[in-house]
């Protein structure tokens, strides 16, 4: 700052920038903007009814304790409920393992305060979900890239000398923001083996993991792990299987991180909201989960679908991309000598928008030629017509 | 850590202990204890039917919007109701100047993280909020006791030497937590201008200010300051007028700082929920706390007065306490030669809880004598029983 301002930033504030997504984000909400940029889920997978009658009953029954201060750790039935739900392939999650937060991206922010100090070592998947690198970021960690490659993150680059001591790794196995890939069964097997021996805790961050339609279910990181002797510490959200807004997901992890992130969300925010932790539960305890998300599958399937049969159609040879069984994104690769930032500022003249590739790599290895789009927000047409004109903005780039 | 433990955590997240505080509130929760320890405002004063109606015509007509995610900055309209709500005395507020948060604790926390640096000096009231001195520490400041007395903050304790190169004072100006105590205008004049002088911004947390039961309304730290050429940033939530379940506060501050939290936010949480956000508004859009905040103060007013009169009755001379025209607390000393901590052993053993007053001092400078008392969550025959047995343990003791 300079000596004028009549406050001075934390060196921290200071190197925060405008994130590319955040400006990108900015110009695609004008509604004539085919935007595949955000990552937005679509509002028709929304269960409105549902959510409002659980709000309505939650308020009219138990209104005094839904508007009440709550306990830090979360409201204890959706605790209990979040506990039974990962419990599966004779693993045992107790309740106590588990904390509610303000969505997974609080998670993230909760896990920089816990692990890094300014210089430790953190190891991310390159590319890796940018929102995470956001949070890490504020804590001045030293990140170490581990090489992916069309089946994810490449085990055998987690060496003995990358992990030394670093704080962690963080890793999403299902559908991964933003490449769209899964890790195989074997991968995962080998990735919490790895971390094991290194004494280094796993973040599963897993979002879409309910997600899938398509290809075989594979176990969690959390589940092998706790097999394997790894310290997993599991991110899930209730973002993607009803509504982001309502903002609530959940750490699954040991108790001695979970008894340490409890003290540092007192200091965070307290508590998340009351009314909201209830009102889902609400929604949920009666297996209503079970019903409603082959229905948000079905329609992620046929958005992907839809892109995908348009790229397939207007995109040519020579561009690569990731046909993902799950989540929201797919991942695009020009030929080498092209550049996704150059085409995108042709693309928003045309009204079309994507992230490129560049953010999310943490440490300055950026393929220049990738870029991310997101196809769950936009239309059937809209999806032919924006890939159409990417298209043929690449074929006249060649 | 020691050597065996699979993890190394932050330093920061070494240093944090169970708070004093913490601690006691976990044995308050016995249904037996008469606890004057927590700051849970009085449930009776929640408008739950208002709130449930609020809740379902958003969810109604709206719910697609509010079930997505939402901008950072906030809901629109609610910013637009906070700048209007805020533009008085002749100071107009842009609703660029407001930023929606998930409580107040969660502003002190994005500002730990906006201004401070490892060793960066803060001014803080001696004594303080706790769980503000709790977000701060988690940045690792050198804190700087300001005095206070029975008026509250010193102003002329802001000195030139205490305030070089500090990053901003911290104060709450209207019925303090933990003491109860208001400043009067001519101090926060002199504050304010203190502060333009020093180049210093002034951090106003009030979240009780809207709850004045008796005494003069003095004219805000914002509003004096942006007369004075202060930089001030307002902290307000609806926790205390509406209900803290919500976890809704806001931040008023100039663009150039509420620009930067708004980065920070999207890396700490991405935004507060659109849904509660939403009907917040919707229950306050058409002036409803004019309505509303008059019985709420009325309630708290009563509450206070029992305990004013229980403590007139049963406590011996010798021992003084502050007269709160608003808020939730009042503040007690003991003569000199006593010990809070010891008085709470032995309330707590006859089933009655407080909070000593040594953890509200930031810089080790403890009146050991000092302890904090809520009146707003007991009700009045549990109010003068335990104060009954409060003035009969002092009396013991002296």
């Amino acid at each position: 700052m300079d000596s004028q301002t009549p406050f001075t930033f934390s060196s921290r504030a200071n190197q925060i920038t405008s994130s590319a997504i955040r400006e990108i984000l900015k110009v695609t909400t004008r509604p004539e903007i085919i935007s595949f940029a955000g990552g937005l889920p679509s509002a028709d997978g929304f269960p409105v009814a549902e959510l409002r009658q659980a709000f309505d009953v939650v308020l009219e029954k138990q209104g005094k304790v839904a508007l009440q201060y709550g306990p830090t750790e979360g409201y204890g039935p959706l605790r209990e409920w979040v506990a039974q739900h990962k419990s599966t392939d004779g693993v045992t999650i107790s309740p106590n393992e588990v904390l509610i937060v303000s969505g997974s991206q609080q998670a993230l922010d909760m896990l920089g305060k816990l692990f890094i100090d300014p210089g430790s070592k953190v190891l991310v998947e390159s590319p890796s979900y940018l929102g995470a690198l956001q949070s890490f970021s504020m804590y001045d960690p030293d990140y170490v890239a581990i090489e992916t490659d069309e089946g994810g993150l490449i085990p055998s680059e987690v060496s003995s000398d990358k992990a030394a001591g670093a704080r962690f790794i963080y890793a999403l196995p299902n559908f991964q923001n933003p490449t769209g890939r899964t890790l195989n069964a074997q991968r995962r097997q080998e990735l919490v083996e790895r971390c094991a021996a290194a004494n280094i805790p796993v973040v599963e961050d897993d979002p879409y993991g309910e997600l899938r339609y398509a290809g075989t279910p594979q176990p969690s990181l959390l589940h092998l792990g706790r097999k394997a002797g790894a310290t997993v510490i599991h991110l899930g959200t209730f973002s993607k299987v009803l509504a982001p807004g309502l903002r609530l997901g959940y750490i699954v992890a040991p108790t001695a991180i979970i008894d340490k992130l409890v003290q540092i969300k007192q200091a965070t925010d307290l508590h998340s909201s009351t009314v909201t932790q209830m009102a889902i539960y609400e929604a949920i305890k009666n297996n209503f989960l079970e019903q409603h998300l082959p229905t948000v599958r079905e329609l992620y399937k046929r958005q992907c679908q839809y892109m995908l049969d348009a790229m397939a159609e207007h995109f040519p040879e020579g561009v690569k991309w990731t046909k993902p069984e799950g989540g929201m994104f797919l991942w695009a690769s020009l030929p080498e000598h092209m550049d996704a930032q150059k085409l995108l500022a042709k693309a928003i003249e045309r009204h079309v928008a994507f992230v490129p590739g560049e953010p999310f790599y943490a440490t300055g290895n950026a393929k220049h030629n990738t870029f991310r789009l997101s196809f769950v927000t936009v239309s059937e047409a809209r999806i032919r017509e924006g890939i159409a004109i990417l298209g043929q903005l690449i074929r006249e780039e060649m």
